[in-house]
């Protein structure tokens, strides 16, 4: 039964998820007001050129370049232009227009999200975005609503398409990063500027909303500690294998304590991370999404699907514009976020987690035994230690090592140790004679 | 900031999970009023006997006989009794008094659930249930709301945490059926009397509240087709490892047009099946559960967790108070739930799936030809036959082939068809002579 009014729907952007939320739009428009209880009229798509290539065929009539005039006639205005100016104005006017939004720009919300919840928290209406964190994945409404009574203690995501592929590829083919970039740029996967995606920013502004939701607490990107994939070698992913790893650009929110001061908050970052192969998320493969959430209660819960792509994307959107309109109809809850916790954010250094530390070190006597002892000065404990058979490579000639012998390469894995007693382990031990190279220090995520 | 009158919960039933939601109630009092914007204060626990002993240590002074009492002081009415009566008068009550309710009963919930619905609907309450279908995972909600702008076109749910411990158990260690039963009623996986779960009745439920969410459709729990895992053999599943698949007990509910009649409908079926090893659903172990679910837009998408346990259920539990008590405080929508979609329910005889036929035939010459042609007769396509060794065993001893030679094991993996082709087909075979035994016939799921 319908017996409400239609309520109008205005779009911003006619992208690839634009074009398909104004095609879902049209085509289900029967489906979805029997679901809502209303109708959903797109009145209008504002688009900065009416005249641009589009993905997909839109009704030339809805386009407009007038967004200002759009917005205020809308009862629910879907903001998908990206970016943060103008989308920040156009979404501020349209709470000020008493119109709920729903949007999927990550960047904006990492960077402008408390004050859009001030804003809608203000005039009483609502912010969706469960577009913004894992394309068609629902992980928004399970930390904001499902997750509401529990604590979350760590989040693990896989939440960048691009990175996954990359170094999939990696893992399955024994690709260079060069090789495999190039691959997911030839198949859509990697931007003309995959920069972004490869250092982890894009990562870092998700890390940030999902870090907000889990823990009650601001935490504005520039907190978000970064480090992306662009030094990964297949080396270091065909000895991952051999241990029994794979490597993820993994982004990480997680509550703890600082095992030197004592302080308890919260951290949120994003780097390269070895994790066991029989973690669940070591099963995402390709250009897929995955967040495995560790709560109190609950205990671990993974969410898994699509990260990206137009029309997976316009799914979640639809999701939250059925919502909006719901509320419409019934009245609804105002904004079921706080803030309130306001937990302290932790830098890097107070982070603690396992560590595997790849050297080159001169093949003779005493050597283990000495890097062996630097850990135990360190307050760092070794789990296990794998020596390769020693060569004579051109990198020990070129290095000249002490010695005259030739060189080994050892393979540490440590236990949970905390970033500042790794640091300063790894700088004693680089400063060691017998110590040719540090070749690479990666953290071991998901223990 | 605190600026509502606090909220009174009332407790009905004491179980593990109600001791666990009483604990986390009062022991995260202030946090849960942060979230809330009200205190939540637990006025009463409903019980049989006072007396009783409990899993967790509860205030004596909450406990109560009087059920109805308590449930008309209260704002938020939590059913964890379990079966249909009281259970169900309890609830009409907590709707008729003005009390939203929230529930993990799903026997209830699959028999009365449309007349619950009915009943908040008519007062303007709410009746939330995210732990009645796979404890601690969020899939109500994502269900409900973030998909409720795509089309959901199948849902395969491993659902039921002690059918999968088992065939876990028999796939990892080769254990038989009755051996892996008697290793989770020991380690408490399953009940005493375990025919809920293992006949499939548990998952039957679940798989009539996820279509209902799917479908927009009433699906009584009497429409799902059931069968049981209590036939599963340790040949069939070693069987089925050699061939690549794992067996799992799946709740499956699916759009679909029957092939024959052309009737477009929804299916809900439970019954163990043959996956992939490759699937998402091959990597869930042990009691843990997982939905996956296919849609029109968002693609595949799967949800992960502890699907039943004390405290795990718990915060499926404490999300819905918290959903619940939000609005209490800011208002908030009717039943954002509805069956306008009516579908018609298919039977099983519409459903399509692939097929593995393992038969014991006679060793002789032209016999896989004419079974081949049997299933080419009945429209079945053959993907694969594997014959294994022919063997004089003592079944084809007794069974006294024709012409006096061994058996051989012909395993037949089909394309897509019909249960009413696959059943003529499998009666034409079994009928004939050169056919010593059909030994099984199993659905292959998760194309």
């Amino acid at each position: 039964m319908i017996a409400y009014r239609n309520l109008r729907v205005a779009l911003l952007g006619a992208g690839s998820v634009g074009a398909q939320v104004a095609t879902l739009l049209t085509e289900h428009h029967d489906e979805l007001a029997s679901r809502v209880g209303a109708g959903l009229d797109l009145v209008g798509i504002a688009v900065r050129d009416v005249d641009a290539p589009r993905s997909a065929p839109l009704d030339p009539a809805l386009l407009t370049t007038d967004a200002m005039s759009l917005i205020e006639s809308a009862d629910i205005v879907i903001e998908l232009m990206g970016g943060i100016e103008p989308a920040r104005s156009y979404i501020l006017h349209a709470l000020n227009s008493g119109a709920d939004v729903v949007t999927g720009n990550k960047a904006l919300l990492a960077a402008h999200g408390p004050e859009l919840q001030a804003a809608a928290e203000q005039v009483g209406a609502q912010v969706y975005y469960e577009a913004a964190v894992a394309g068609a994945i629902p992980i928004i409404r399970p930390l904001r609503e499902s997750l509401a009574g529990d604590r979350v203690k760590r989040i693990l995501g896989i939440v960048n398409g691009t990175t996954n592929f990359i170094l999939d590829k990696m893992d399955v083919e024994g690709d260079t990063f060069e090789n495999a970039l190039a691959v997911a740029t030839e198949l859509g996967y990697a931007e003309a500027d995959p920069t972004a995606d490869i250092e982890g920013y894009d990562a870092a502004q998700k890390a940030a909303i999902l870090a907000r939701l889990a823990f009650h607490t601001d935490v504005p990107v520039e907190a978000v500690h970064r480090e992306g994939i662009t030094t990964i070698t297949a080396a270091q992913v065909s000895q991952a294998q051999k241990a029994g790893y794979v490597v993820k650009l993994l982004a990480i929110c997680e509550r703890l304590t600082d095992p030197e001061t004592g302080v308890e908050g919260v951290s949120a970052r994003v780097y390269p991370a070895l994790i066991s192969r029989q973690h669940p998320l070591a099963a995402v493969h390709g250009g897929k999404n995955a967040v495995f959430v560790e709560a109190e209660a609950a205990g671990d819960l993974m969410f898994y699907g699509a990260g990206a792509g137009g029309i997976e994307t316009a799914s979640a959107v639809l999701g939250d514009v059925v919502s909006a309109a719901r509320r419409h109809v019934a009245g609804g809850p105002g904004v079921a976020e706080t803030t309130h916790a306001n937990l302290t954010i932790l830098p890097i250094d107070s982070v603690s987690t396992r560590y595997q530390i790849t050297l080159e070190v001169s093949d003779a006597p005493g050597v283990l035994a000495r890097i062996a002892s630097l850990f135990s000065e360190h307050g760092v404990s070794v789990e296990a230690v794998q020596q390769s058979v020693a060569s004579v490579g051109p990198d020990a000639v070129a290095a000249g090592t002490p010695d005259g012998s030739g060189t080994a390469t050892l393979v540490i894995v440590t236990h949970i140790a905390s970033e500042r007693a790794l640091s300063r382990t790894v700088a004693a031990i680089a400063d060691q004679k017998v110590v040719v190279r540090v070749e690479s220090v990666l953290r071991v995520e998901g223990a």
